[in-house]
């Protein structure tokens, strides 16, 4: 398998595998949720499982009916049900991946993390890791943790970096490129998390993170800009080639990426990490392209 | 006057007011200073004193000749020294603007911050804003602090926010609006500066912080972008047209500008903040351009 460096290299990958994935919406409702997965259903790489309120849906037997037999509508009015049944069927194994449709975030992550009936394996640290495709870059990034973990902790963060460094394997990457990013290259022992850096070059000199680079501190030019970053004369097997971006805290990882969402053109698919199955859980606001993209990763997931 | 909203309006106006402020470059002899400083003499806003190593200049007779009389060369080999004499001058009001040319970071900030030579007066925070241009957005952005201050206690957060109001009033904006930025606009209070910014917005009904607008937490979108900022539906007075941005930490506002420097071609101004005089410190691997602005930018302060 060759390297997958766009969503659209990946949306061809998938219909060139020609296996559909079942996905399990939890109260797919809203149009860009439902757009996203038409999308998704029409081109060939899932089956869905609409499990919400159809009252809520625009001609829910006309839609059925156009895109059968591969979505399947199953009403059940009230959200906190069908957010256990879309659940129920992820870790039955009926379905292969779990969506967020128009549900509270908190809701379905309580049931997510529900020790009996949930999707999070004891032990397991639940985080979050994008793939944005900048424009101007030459492949994709991923990016961890813009959502869910405030303040990581090495514990947390090694989970974090492990968890990209087996996405970008199952996107072919062969030996994927971390930076440990900062606002500069220097390790400045009064930063908090500098130490958490150097333990984890440590151990992955020691061999922990199996076949890959890591470096770090690194700013986002030394990362990702071999031009800018050379002036700088940093020596740095990264250099302008990251593929994986592991930042200091949620707020950085969340603005970078809104930042170059906004005024760079970047695109953004995303998932929970941790959990047994894929789950996309995207916001409200983002685009249908973004869902769509999001599901798309999580197929390729599944593989 | 006119509100300033883009570095072209900028030097527009301050050829306009026609009145060379004097500025006292410590050590510049490396290219992308000299551009800078000789672009800013040859437009005609400012006098230049260029303080170091004059043997490490290419002709620089030739140079003082070719811009005279605005260009001074003062011939003081060591480093230090002249570190020292370029704080002098500006200290005694020989000068306007202190400017950082091939001198380590280190020692300049040694110089301002002695307390009986140096330019910050006692009680004042030192901190950074810079002014970012982005082609896409419709106005400059002011944001605090990309550099100095990693985790700003609710004194340095709070003096940071007056800085960045005093230089927007320096660009004409009569009322601007300040966005405190987080990952997303919801106040949690888990999160460890979320009292602090609930502080200052009750600060600001208050009427501390004069004629301006405040709001926060707000995501990038929200701060930046109406569209995407309406689809929430979160109403706020900053929506889509922040001026001044207020980072959690430093990493998030270096990340945010890095990013969109090198995907969504800003262009950036900067001055430290708190000191007597404007300094210009700005890091080796920036433009002459970036340069040339932090120049512009601190001759407008000055007036």
């Amino acid at each position: 398998m060759e390297s997958i460096s766009s969503f659209a290299e990946l949306t061809a990958h998938l219909t060139s595998v020609n296996c559909r994935k079942r996905l399990a919406v939890a109260n797919a409702v809203d149009s860009h949720t439902l757009d996203a997965v038409l999308r998704a259903v029409d081109i060939g790489i899932i089956e869905a499982f609409l499990i919400g309120d159809v009252a809520l849906i625009e001609s829910p037997h006309l839609f059925e009916q156009e895109h059968s037999p591969f979505i399947h509508i199953i009403d059940i009015p009230d959200v906190l049900a069908a957010t256990l049944e879309a659940v129920r069927m992820v870790k039955s194994g009926e379905a292969d991946i779990l969506m967020k449709g128009l549900v509270n975030t908190d809701v379905l992550l309580r049931a997510i993390l529900d020790k009996e009936k949930g999707l999070l394996p004891a032990g397991n640290i639940l985080t979050y890791n994008a793939a944005l495709q900048i424009p101007s870059y030459h492949k994709l990034i991923f990016i961890s943790d813009p959502v869910v973990i405030p303040s990581p902790t090495l514990v947390q963060r090694t989970a974090m970096i492990k968890y990209a460094i087996a996405t970008a394997y199952k996107f072919g990457i062969v030996k994927p490129k971390v930076a440990l990013i900062h606002a500069t290259e220097i390790a400045n022992p009064k930063i908090h998390y500098m130490q958490d850096y150097l333990d984890i070059l440590q151990e992955w000199r020691n061999g922990e993170f199996g076949d890959v680079i890591i470096d770090g501190p690194l700013d986002i030019f030394l990362a990702l800009d071999k031009d800018r970053g050379s002036i700088k004369n940093v020596p740095s097997p990264v250099l302008g080639d990251a593929d994986i971006l592991i930042f200091p805290n949620f707020e950085c990882a969340n603005c970078f990426y809104k930042g170059v969402s906004l005024f760079g053109h970047a695109e953004m698919g995303g998932l929970l990490q941790g959990t047994e199955k894929p789950v996309v859980l995207t916001s409200r606001s983002e685009s249908v392209d973004s869902k769509f993209y999001s599901i798309a990763m999580a197929c390729v997931l599944t593989t």
